[in-house]
């Protein structure tokens, strides 16, 4: 693995990108930075990586359709998009219909468009590799393996901040007490969605497209410590898991350097974290958004987007108080059972479904608080 | 994997033989018992595997000399190799002179005899498959990976039954006290072995025989819910782990259809089980066997054959009250570092090694017991 591989980060100012360009530095890679977007932080971006590197701020549009337009001519060899939210979609579709390498943090790209990206992914023959912790424990368990001996797919989830909340309790939690994650610190949105397990939901959909096994046959299980990433039972009953800190540079060195080992100072086995780890079934009444992935499993299309937009939108009313924290999942599964399992032909497809979804929520939310 | 392969089960009457064969009735296999061999009980072997088999009993030195020669001869795919002990060595010997694949669940062989099988496999193309659960998971997490992408392997040891045991009170141990082991139902010999950790000694050793890995660069933790069966780290700082129940089915299934995922009834994952699992550094001053499986690594040659026979006769003088429990380590020590770390260009070697050692340390208790 001498030949240097032309790396284009997207996201670049961003959590994702910094620590990505961080990774470079340290390790002995051959990633070379050939590009790298942002946003709008124009002063932000001069500053990261090589100074010859092309840079594009995507608040912009022309820059944005230009980004678009060098995607998707191909001259690189892996992207990695660390964009945050829907809008990192189009670019996962360039890189991809470009058949190139696609490191991928943007985790709406899949929860919106899985069936469609990946598709699109072996219609180019390009590859690609997650950098969710959990998704990148998946694919470190597989490598190797044959897709058609998986069982099932583990993923953890820590249970977010209500996770010992007593149940007739949850009616009435505020927003400062589910923003209280005990793990990972995060974005609100983000953290509301592991109060509610909501981001599981989206990481068994996410799961179930890259690794081609229905969100029936995963199982979510509660593990406090975030030290078993994820594991993978097979056919003849053995069960691998990956293990680590919880630290993102991980993953995306992983996903960086995919298929390929490459060494690096990060040390797996932590002593004290691996003292005591705990696993549990999830109670299924306390976390009804896993139901919702099955139920977005089977609709279909654009099942995904739905739930997306829908919980997008609850997390919002609930942030603001216009709804009780029960109500995020109960007002989702309305939504998608109004507006999911449309056929999802091309992007703007996702878009449309966005859209219903919004205005489906908010008929009900005027409707439960006139 | 649908062609016919067929099988030979040594040790068919012992644990590890009826497991086997009990498997391969459950399974929808394509292993076909050929040939089933057992030392002595003539009775219980007849009553085992397909009517059609041909059947040795080993204790008939002219029936051990016939199976020996057909072993040789490789008319076969694989040999299951559950004999007890040194005299397993031979067999698995003639198994990989043969070529054939061979499934080891005698440890000896390769704590005796390493360096020499693996060359001996080499040679000649044959394959080994650890039926031990420790190297049996090492073995998964190995699949599809380079083995000079480890950086570290972590044998996962229950402690024994003395892991409790404050270290001021371990000269006083009696053997009932030792031999309650708190996980597996296990013979004298190893039992005693987990409690002094010599039985992790020695699986360091074939370890670094099977995957490469110098001892020094294995770690040993204690585990005390026997679940978490092995982990390897890579040199990018991935963790893989091995799962599952304490039950040799597992791995037993796993050596005899390797490297093929056979779909078996055999589940890994058990939500009672996973609740609480434990990792923690082993004190080697509790464990001072820990450090002579880095010294019979350094040593080399017929230090394995050494180390065990000296072990073997300091358990027998535990069990018979000659020695103390912590005498027992200490003895093996003083042999090793008298008889141990000569060239073995062959089998009759590791008979010389035996001898020596046995003879060394008998010499040992003596002067300590006038």
């Amino acid at each position: 693995m001498t030949a240097p591989r032309r790396l284009i980060v997207l996201g670049a100012t961003g959590t994702v990108g910094r620590q990505a360009l961080a990774i470079l530095d340290e390790a002995d890679s051959p990633l070379q930075v050939q590009v790298l977007a942002a946003h709008s932080q124009a002063e932000e971006l001069a500053a990261l990586g090589p100074a010859d590197a092309q840079r594009f701020l995507t608040s912009d549009s022309a820059q944005r359709e230009q980004l678009l337009e060098l995607l998707r001519q191909g001259d690189y060899e892996i992207c990695l998009n660390g964009v945050v939210g829907a809008a990192g979609l189009a670019f996962s579709e360039a890189v991809l219909a470009a058949g190139r390498d696609l490191a991928l943090a943007n985790k709406e790209s899949l929860v919106l468009a899985g069936q469609f990206l990946l598709d699109l992914a072996k219609a180019n023959g390009a590859h690609l590799y997650p950098v969710d912790s959990e998704h990148s424990a998946l694919q470190q368990c597989l490598q190797g393996r044959e897709q058609s001996d998986i069982r099932r797919l583990y993923l953890t989830a820590s249970g977010g901040a209500l996770r010992d909340t007593p149940l007739d309790q949850l009616a009435e939690v505020t927003p400062k007490q589910a923003l209280d994650h005990p793990n990972w610190d995060m974005g609100p949105r983000i953290t509301i969605d592991s109060a509610t397990m909501m981001n599981k939901a989206f990481e068994m959909l996410e799961a179930q497209w890259l690794f081609g096994v229905p969100a029936t046959e995963i199982t979510v299980l509660i593990h406090r410590q975030s030290v078993i990433h994820s594991m993978v039972e097979f056919h003849d009953g053995q069960l691998l898991a990956q293990l680590g800190p919880p630290d993102m540079r991980f993953p995306l060195h992983a996903a960086l350097h995919a298929p390929h080992c490459m060494p690096s100072p990060l040390q797996g086995f932590d002593p004290l974290l691996f003292r005591k780890l705990e696993l549990d079934v999830p109670d299924e009444q306390r976390y009804p958004a896993l139901e919702l992935a099955r139920e977005a499993s089977r609709l279909g299309g654009d099942a995904g987007a739905v739930l997306n937009a829908a919980d997008e939108e609850a997390v919002a009313a609930f942030l603001n108080g216009q709804l009780g924290f029960l109500e995020i999942t109960s007002l989702c599964a309305e939504v998608l059972s109004r507006c999911g399992g449309n056929a999802l032909p091309n992007l703007a497809a996702v878009d449309a479904a966005d859209a219903r979804a919004r205005e489906a929520f908010h008929d009900l939310l005027a409707l439960q608080r006139p």
